[in-house]
C-alpha cells in the first residue's frame, strides 16, 4: 500500500511513528499534504507537499488517509479520493456524520472502501464490532461516553472539585479541548459519533440535525451538589434504543450515573460503550477516547484492514427495516430552572416527583417526553439545565429468562 | 446454509430458539444429532438423529455446529466434518485448545473454516477482536476473567460472605458449575481459553500442559480475610504478556484485585478482558461468560460470519516470530502455608516483604519466579495456596509519552 496522508498534526505524526514501529504491515507513506508551509515539523520538508492534487492525481497512491481538522476541506479531499478510485481512511466524525448517505453512495458507485474507525471513540474498535458482530443479534440499545474532552472535564469537576469553568480551562491548557470548545462541550462531537454508531448498529442513517444534543456547558452548582449528595456522577451520554413500531430514539444528554452503572468508572479521557442485545445481554467496551497514539492506532487498524480487502458491508442499512427516529421517548430528568419558572415548567412534565426551590432557582425531577424537553430547551435556553436520570421505557431482555450453564 | 447440529443441551436449544427469532440470517437447522434417545425434549423426535453419519454424510449440510460436552467425541465430529469439507462452528474450548495445531492444519488442508468464538468468554467477541483488530498493533499483554462459574463462586464468597464450599454448592445447585467442578474451579477451563487467546493474540500455539494453572479450590480463610481487610477482591485471572527475547509468560492464578482495577467490578457470571497495546493503551471488554442465550449468540455470530466467507486468518501465527513460553517471570504473591514450612518456603522467594504466623498457619508476601511457584505447588500441594498480587515486570507503554489531543 502506498499512502497519501493529509494532515500532520498530533494524530498524523502519531500515525507516522506508529507505522515506523509496526513490523507486520506493508504500507509506506509516499506523500504528506499539509497547509502551512512555514510550520516547524519533526521531519524534513522533502516529505511534504502543499498541493492536494500531488496526492489525488498520483496513480501510485492507492490509499488516502485524511487526518485534518477542517470538516469541509476533509469532505473535498475524501470525495475526490473516492472518485479517483482510492481507498480512504478518515478520522473526521463531523465530515462522516454530515455526509453519511453520500459517502455510502460514493463507495458503491466507485467500488472503493471508506473506513473511519478512529472517528468514533478513537482507539476502541466499536464500529467494526457493531458492523460485524451484532449483525444478526437483536440489538436493543447502545449507550456510551463517546467524547474524551468532556469526560475529562466532568472527571476533574467531580474528583478535584474544580468548577466547570476551571476544569474547562485546564482541559484547554492541556490541549484536550479545542480553543472553541463548543463542539465538544455542546455535545456536537458526541452527536456526530452517535450518528455513525446509529448507522452501524441499527442501520439507520440520520442527519445530525435530527439527533437532539444537550452539552455539559450549562451544568450548574445545583446539579453538581445534587449528584454529590446522592453519590452520583454526571457523564455526557450518547444513546440510542429501539421503541415500538420500528422507531428509534437517539440523543446526547448529561446523565446522572450510579456506582452500579458500568459507565461510572469510565473517567478521564476514556470512552465506554454499552450494548444491549436480546440474546447476548450487555457488552461493555472501554478504551482511550482521545490521544495521538490511540487515535493513530485505530487509523492503523483500518489501514491494516484494507490490506485484506475489508470494507464495511452496511448490512443493516441494506436490510432496510423502515426505521424512523422518534421524539416520543419518556425520560426521567432533573430540570434546573429560574425560581419564577417553576409552575409553568411543571406543566410540561408527565409526572413530577420532586420539586425544590431556593431564593433564586430550583429543580424539578420527573418524567418528560423528549419532545417537551427539546421544546423547553429552545424556549428557555440557558435558563434551564437538564440532567437525565434514566430512560422510562420497557426494555425487552432475554437475560431474565436465561438458563444458567457452566462456562 | 444448511446446518447439522450436534448436541441439544441448553446452548443447542438456545441456538435453536435464537435462529427462529433472527430475521437477517438465511440458515436452517436440517438435522440434529443427540446421544440419548429417551430424553424428553422441547421439540419432536422427527427433528433428531442418533447417528452422526446422518449429518456427516449428508452433502446438503454445509455447516456443522458442534455443541456437545464431551471433548473427545467433539474432536471426532469436528475433524470428520472438516475432512468432509464442511464449515464448522464449535463452542468446545477443551477440544480446540488440545488440538489447536491439528485443527489449524485441517482447515488449511481441506480449505474450510472452523470458528469458535463461543469457546472463549461466551458472548464476548474477544477472539474476533484479537484476530482482526490487534493485528498490527503491538500487543503487550492480555489479562482477564474468562470463567463464569468461578467468578460466580468468588462473587458470592465476597458479597454474601459464603464459605467457598457453600458458594460452590450454590453454583452447582443453580447449574453454573459442573457436577465434577474441577475443570472450572481448578482453572483448567480458564487455561483452555487462555491457550486459544494466546494463539489469536500473540500467535503462539501452546499445548495446555505448558500453561500453569492454579484454581480457586484451595483458597482459605486466611487469604479471604487478608483480601477483605485490605478492600481487595480475589478473582481467577488468566493472563499472558510479552517479556524479553521474544518470550511470553502465560498462566492462570487467583489474583487480588484492587478497586482501581477494571476487573474489580466484573462480578457474577460476567467475564472481562483487558488488553494492553503499545499505541492504543488499554482496551477493556465485558460480557456474559455463561448462559444459554449469550453462548448461543456467539455461535450465531459465527454462523453469520460464515455466510460472508469469514475465516480466521491466523495472521500472527503465520508471521512466525519465534516466540517461546517462559517461566522466568517474577510475580508478587501471597503464599499461605502450614506453620512449620515458613522458613523453608521463604528461601524460594527472591524478596520477602511480609511474613505472618499464627498457631497453625501463616503467609508470606514477596516476589517469586513462576518457576519456583510451580515447584512449590508440586511439592506442597494443597498445603500451600498462592494468590497473585501483581506481576513484577517492566511494562513497555506508550501512554506516558502520549500527546493529548481533542476527542
Amino acid at each position: 500500500m502506498n499512502i497519501g496522508l493529509f494532515g500532520f498534526g498530533v494524530v498524523g505524526h502519531g500515525l507516522y511513528e506508529v507505522l515506523q514501529k509496526t513490523p507486520g504491515l506493508q504500507a509506506t507513506i509516499k506523500n504528506i499534504c499539509v497547509k502551512d508551509k512555514n510550520k516547524q515539523r519533526e521531519i524534513g520538508p522533502e516529505n511534504f507537499t502543499y498541493d492536494k492534487n500531488d496526492i489525488l492525481n498520483d496513480d501510485s497512491i492507492n490509499v488516502v488517509v485524511e487526518l485534518i481538522d477542517d470538516a469541509d476541506a476533509a469532505y473535498e479531499i475524501v470525495t475526490a479520493a473516492l472518485k479517483k478510485g482510492k481507498a480512504v481512511v478518515s478520522a473526521n466524525k463531523k465530515m462522516v456524520a454530515e455526509h453519511f448517505a453520500e459517502l455510502l453512495q460514493l463507495q458503491r458507485e466507485y467500488n472503493v472502501p471508506l473506513l473511519y474507525e478512529a472517528a468514533a471513540c478513537a482507539s476502541m474498535p466499536i464500529i467494526r464490532n457493531l458492523e460485524e458482530y451484532y449483525d444478526n443479534d437483536l440489538l436493543d440499545s447502545i449507550e456510551g461516553i463517546v467524547n474524551g474532552s468532556t469526560n475529562y472535564i466532568l472527571t476533574k469537576t467531580f474528583s478535584e472539585n474544580l468548577s466547570y469553568a476551571d476544569a474547562l480551562k485546564q482541559a484547554q491548557d492541556l490541549g484536550f479541548a479545542e480553543s472553541n470548545p463548543i463542539l465538544d462541550t455542546g455535545g456536537f462531537d458526541a452527536k456526530y459519533k452517535l450518528q455513525i454508531l446509529l448507522a452501524h448498529s441499527f442501520g439507520y442513517i440520520a442527519t445530525p440535525d435530527e439527533i437532539f444534543n444537550l452539552g455539559i456547558d450549562n451544568i450548574g452548582e445545583l446539579e453538581l451538589k445534587y449528584a454529590k449528595e446522592k453519590g452520583l456522577k454526571i457523564k455526557l451520554v450518547a444513546q440510542a434504543f429501539k421503541g415500538a413500531d420500528n422507531t428509534i430514539s437517539a440523543f446526547v444528554t448529561p446523565k446522572f450515573v450510579t456506582p452500579e452503572d458500568r459507565l461510572y468508572n469510565v473517567d478521564d479521557v476514556f470512552n465506554g460503550v454499552l450494548t444491549k442485545t436480546y440474546f447476548a445481554d450487555t457488552h461493555f467496551f472501554v478504551g482511550r477516547g482521545a490521544g495521538a497514539y490511540p487515535t493513530a492506532s485505530a487509523v492503523l487498524s483500518d489501514i491494516s484492514a484494507l490490506s485484506y480487502d475489508y470494507r464495511y458491508e452496511y448490512k443493516k442499512i441494506l436490510r432496510q427495516e423502515n426505521l424512523s427516529l422518534s421524539n416520543d421517548a419518556e425520560l426521567k430528568v432533573l430540570l434546573r430552572h429560574q425560581k419564577d419558572d417553576a409552575e409553568a415548567l411543571k406543566l410540561k412534565f408527565n409526572t413530577v416527583e420532586e420539586a425544590y426551590l431556593n431564593n433564586s432557582e430550583g429543580y424539578i425531577t420527573g418524567d418528560i417526553t423528549l419532545n417537551n424537553l427539546k421544546q423547553l430547551q429552545q424556549q428557555y435556553g440557558t435558563d434551564v439545565s437538564f440532567i437525565l436520570i434514566n430512560v422510562v421505557k420497557e426494555t425487552k431482555s432475554a437475560s431474565t429468562a436465561q438458563v444458567a450453564v457452566p462456562a
